[in-house]
């Protein structure tokens, strides 16, 4: 076991990233996993979020052998599984009534696969929740979180300790009322909207299987974990999981071991309800590797076999349908949606105390299952030992390899990496925001190591092909293109789960900004939990031309500019493009939409990255003393269309400022006394256009001023005739200038 | 052939709703189908488009053989045939050529299907597309729809005539880039956006086999039609079209029949790169019937034997795989992606011509061609009148129902509906908004004959279950609950098609207000097609408490406020409920979205319906003059707390009043001297809280005002905790107030 005087470099950058709750600080030094070396790690954005009490770590002392091995099939003393297993139940049934909130039903149910999970199969650091080679567990049926949490608690979380199980559901606790890998440390993804999970696991194995294709060697597998996901019936009816679980078949993904709680229950009553279809034949119709597990209540050794098969399929997903009894245990509530979302009530449970023979006080733990489980600490840390020394002889050996998989799991971007990013001046050839977006692409793909992508079957369209590189496919999986075909909700979700791998992943996906409405679910979920994930969205505007109204962009904008921690770029030319994408690179906790044109738009005169990282800044302005006559605002191609407006203007005699405003959230958080130099709040003559909604404009026009944009549906012509008619002019500008000055 | 003199009521009935263009002026008194009687309708909505010049429709004399037999299955000629699928073709590939924009591939391997259903399968009425007992189609891949355009143009439909073929996807066109049934007549649903065409088309088939079950009698089959749609590999990929055909087979909709265009291409290439899964199986797996037509090119008598198969199965929808050739008879393009978006070019249209021995220039259709499609017109008449003097014959048998039907196909609410609409007093007790809510839903569902819907799994939560009615379900089709489970993007467009089948059919849908993030895609449809679909969103904010920030909305009333045709509803209590609850079935042809609370709100003086169909109005006020010292403005469980704030600063005599602002797009449809009213421009001192973005509210506080919101993720804590952390309060109020007055 090293000590901290003789860490290495590897198990220095191995430990975790910054956990919100900021717990490494007073662990022991003894342990490897335990301290944040200096190096430098992108900064935690927590802005939008409440500040909660930090906590200490309790010290441990322990020992560790090197040899052990917390991955076995082995049946361990029934007794003492079949304790903890009601263990797990009755942390679940207790910490639900104990809120009076949350869904036991679940957590009764599963606790036999997520017993075997913790308890003899996953292999994990308790201790270092962010040990990169540890197997990832994923609640798809995120409501069941109790499940979760009792088993990070056994398993030796620092997250999840006597107190926290106590305050579940509470103001300031560390386990919420669905998993969220923002406030609990071994939470991997953050679930509860129905489908998510199941996407983000593809996507964490996808990950797997794209840095192991291109990491392993021969005589180092450094890269080499399972993905493991229980879902439900829930998740099941979502159409992303029907997306994301094609996807896996056709990808190949064979460390992808999906658990499918089949109890016939959903909040409306019998699944016969609304899901009578054949899931276990739709999945081999998929491509995956089915297996059915009939008594998933007490089949312990049915489940385990069923894992061990799993895992010897290596070329398909497999879903185990483990079917289930929903409230196992209950005497009169199991089986029933009663059970589902709200606690048992007192009497209930002590019926099922009753039932289950288990005589122990609220949130007990028996002395010989928290011994079962202590082993889990030292063999973790042991775990951890072990693939540090293999990384230390694998950097010796493949040095270039291991420098990019080091920034991978660091996410520390390689020195000088923004060199990389074109410029442009206004003698540059005009070009659409799309095609400029796949130069900073490509550039970018080429120092970031940990940069990959693709576009809902729209490749070609929202050109976003990375020229170097090749498909990730299911035999060329070391190949940065994705090919997501056209599932769009399943790719976000996807990159969630990629981003949430590695903190040096940096996945973008692409489609037409419009379709943004497929998959805002799972952009929401890139905001809240922290999923740096890039949105290439082109054709941004009515300036898409005939496709029409169904492909127009109109409320995009201000839908996103509303959404909490998303960063909604419309750059106006190529430096603009630039300056999004070195934002969007850097804010690994913050998700970032670059919303793209379709068409050619000149470089402009006074656009710059730097101006763009501010998100509003002045392109021109021919007056003095901070008092233009008249402010005019633009973003995106109605930034040419203000500069143009200006040009009139000032043939006038008009001294006038143009502002872009590139992005409306980065501008925000700007000093006052920058905002001021922008838009002085003496001058109230103000216009701003852009080719969508108004809403939301009034905030930077103010009272007196006019926002030029469109607040119906779009139309199917060619884009010059349908900005003229929608009155997206030059002149439209003038026209309102001399209005409000 | 009855003359205008002659007109039965039940003639006159069923003639078309007002169709965009209001063509339907000039056409010729002696046919049925062509006047709009004087019986109410819904008032047409379209304020949100451009005015188009309207068209006349040209005369026609023709002949009627009332026993003539559209739906046949025999072989014509096989020479015309032959031609006839060339000449839709042609029309396709010479109009994308002269827009210079479109999607060609599509319909030329499709047009042999295309011409079996129009020409020998499906019956309609080509001079009143809105025949009630028409056979529905779906073009659900949407950007081929030159392929439709072409057959409604054949088939005699007045929306589609030369000069329109001339004019795709130009500005003012009746034949815009996608389908959209709110420009050309004969379209029934707006598609494009993948995988809305055949979950739209599942509603219709909900919406036959619900209103057969209901009116059909042993002596009298008034409602009998089919649903037909053709879908590409784009929307199998959709996780939407994998939700609604779940149902589809759930629900057993027998007269459902899909093709699906199985060619193999998208547009980033083969559909080998991303969808490899095996689409028949997993149709079977669904619960449908599948055929596979193998020679979709030229396999007129295979694809003509799978429709006939397909109606003989009954209890199961159909799908028929027609594998194609995309871009069929192009020689050098057929069979890539090139054919896909793009025009021939000039010199492969002149190859294609060759290759199809097709010598006539761009748009023309050989006089055999039109001659044997001319047939349909008076077919058509005829199928109307035979069907107009069978419903004449069950009016007098069956009054009641009569009426209901009626009702159901014109969309004419029955006299004094609005009087079951619950209306309360500040005694009331105080409840839940998603209660009050429940108790409209079942008010109006007794009065409204066409009114039904359902939740997304979520009934006994968003408290949407009519009590007097049972689960529509495959053998319970006349009930009127539906079951969507949990499909929230499939259950929006499901919905979409039902409103659109019948103008009096009004579906509401449910589920928690952050999940409308699942379904927008459907939302916007239902806003772009007019489509009046009822959404009931329950768990509006952070007061839904424990199930934490995944599950609480922020911006989600921001970012619908900004989308155009649709009403964004937060009633506040009881009387508001009933009012949006009044509204969002008066406007049939805009979507009404309804947020309300899971938690208990009191009954509040001053709300009333009248004032909530005002959008804004004042709840109270101690002022005189139209000149209070500060207004507070709330909307939903908000109000209460501004009223409670204005009770404080009332205490220290200020002159407070308290604005409702229950939907801002029915106050900005108010007059300037209303809002005048509402708003004074003079009083600047204003204060508006509500637990949501704030983004957007300056249009309303101005720049001197304060707004009071959220901006950030919610919390998982009880929502009383929750509130008072984020200062959701009446104190934050009046610290506000006394700051801005």
């Amino acid at each position: 076991m090293a000590s901290s005087s003789s860490l290495t470099l590897s198990q220095v950058i191995f430990s975790p990233s910054l956990p919100r709750h900021g717990s490494s600080s007073s662990s022991s030094p003894s342990l490897s996993f335990s301290t944040f070396s200096g190096l430098k790690s992108t900064p935690f954005t927590s802005s939008h979020r409440r500040i909660l009490p930090s906590t200490t770590v309790t010290k441990q002392q322990f020992s560790v052998r090197a040899s052990a091995a917390v991955e076995t099939l082995e049946k361990t003393d029934a007794a003492i599984v079949e304790k903890s297993v009601n263990t797990i139940r009755f942390l679940a049934i207790d910490a639900v009534e104990k809120a009076n909130s949350g869904h036991p039903g679940l957590p009764m149910g599963c606790a036999p696969m997520g017993h075997i999970l913790y308890d003899e199969v996953m292999k994990y650091n308790p201790k270092n929740p962010y040990w990169f080679n540890r197997d990832r567990f994923v609640l798809s049926a995120g409501h069941g979180c109790m499940l979760q949490y009792a088993l990070l608690h056994l398993a030796g979380y620092d997250s999840v300790q006597e107190d926290d199980l106590k305050s579940f559901r509470q103001w300031g606790s560390r386990i919420p009322g669905h998993p969220e890998n923002f406030e609990t440390p071994g939470v991997e993804v953050t679930t509860g909207p129905l489908g998510q999970g199941i996407a983000n696991a593809v996507g964490l194995a996808v990950a797997e299987k794209h840095l192991a294709a291109r990491f392993n060697k021969p005589d180092a597998e450094i890269v080499d974990h399972y993905t493991y996901v229980i879902l439900g019936d829930g998740c099941q009816m979502e159409g992303i999981s029907n997306e994301v679980c094609s996807l896996a078949g056709h990808w190949g993904l064979g460390k992808l071991i999906a658990f499918y709680d089949d109890n016939h229950i959903s909040i409306d009553g019998d699944t016969e309800i609304a899901f009578t279809e054949d899931v276990s034949a739709r999945f081999e119709s998929l491509g995956w590797h089915v297996i059915w597990v009939k008594n998933g209540n007490t089949g312990y050794d049915e489940i385990r076999a069923a894992i061990k098969e799993a895992k010897a399929v290596k070329d398909k997903p497999t879903m185990i349908k483990v079917t289930t009894t929903i409230g196992f245990g209950s005497p009169n509530k199991a089986n029933s949606y009663s059970v589902h979302g709200s606690g048992l009530g007192a009497k209930e449970v002590e019926a099922t105390r009753n039932n289950l023979g288990w005589p122990y006080e609220p949130f007990h733990v028996p002395e010989d299952v928290k011994s079962h489980w202590s082993r889990h600490t030292p063999e973790g840390a042991a775990l951890e030992t072990e693939w540090n020394a293999k990384f230390a002889e694998y950097e010796k050996k493949y040095a270039e390899e291991a420098a990019d998989l080091k920034s991978i799991i660091t996410g520390e971007l390689p020195a000088g990496w923004e060199k990389a990013l074109p410029t442009y001046t206004p003698e540059s050839p005009a070009d659409a925001t799309r095609n400029l977006s796949q130069q900073n692409l490509n550039a970018l793909a080429k120092v970031l190591p940990g940069f990959l992508g693709g576009s809902a079957d729209l490749a070609s369209s929202n050109m976003t092909l990375l020229k170097m590189f090749g498909d990730f496919q299911k035999n060329t999986p070391e190949e940065r293109n994705l090919r997501f075909g056209v599932r769009e909700h399943g790719m976000g979700a996807i990159c969630n789960g990629i981003a949430l791998h590695s903190l040096g992943l940096i996945p973008y996906c692409a489609t037409f900004f419009v379709f943004t409405d497929y998959m805002r679910g799972a952009m929401r979920i890139s905001a809240l939990s922290e999923a740096g994930v890039i949105y290439v969205m082109t054709h941004d505007s009515i300036g898409l031309g005939e496709d029409g109204p169904t492909h127009q962009p109109i409320e995009h904008l201000a839908s996103f500019r509303a959404m909490p921690n998303i960063l909604m770029f419309r750059p106006a030319d190529g430096n603009e493009t630039a300056g999004a994408y070195k934002v969007a690179v850097l804010k690994r906790k913050t998700p970032s939409i670059l919303a793209l044109s379709r068409q050619k738009l000149p470089q402009l005169a006074g656009t710059s990255i730097e101006g763009a990282a501010k998100g509003g800044y002045i392109v021109s302005d021919n007056s003095s003393g901070n008092k233009p006559d008249v402010i005019l605002i633009g973003t995106g191609s109605e930034l040419e269309i203000a500069v143009k407006a200006a040009e009139e203007l000032k043939k006038e005699g008009k001294t006038v400022r143009v502002v872009s405003f590139v992005c409306w959230e980065l501008y925000d958080e700007q000093s006052a006394e920058y905002k001021e130099s922008v838009l002085p709040s003496s001058v109230t003559a103000r216009v701003s256009i852009e080719a969508g909604s108004t809403f939301g404009w009034q905030k930077f026009v103010g009272d007196k001023g006019k926002a030029i944009g469109i607040d119906g549906f779009g139309a199917s012509a060619p884009a010059d005739k349908i900005y003229k008619e929608f009155g997206i002019t030059a002149e439209a500008v003038v026209a309102a200038a001399k209005q409000v000055s």
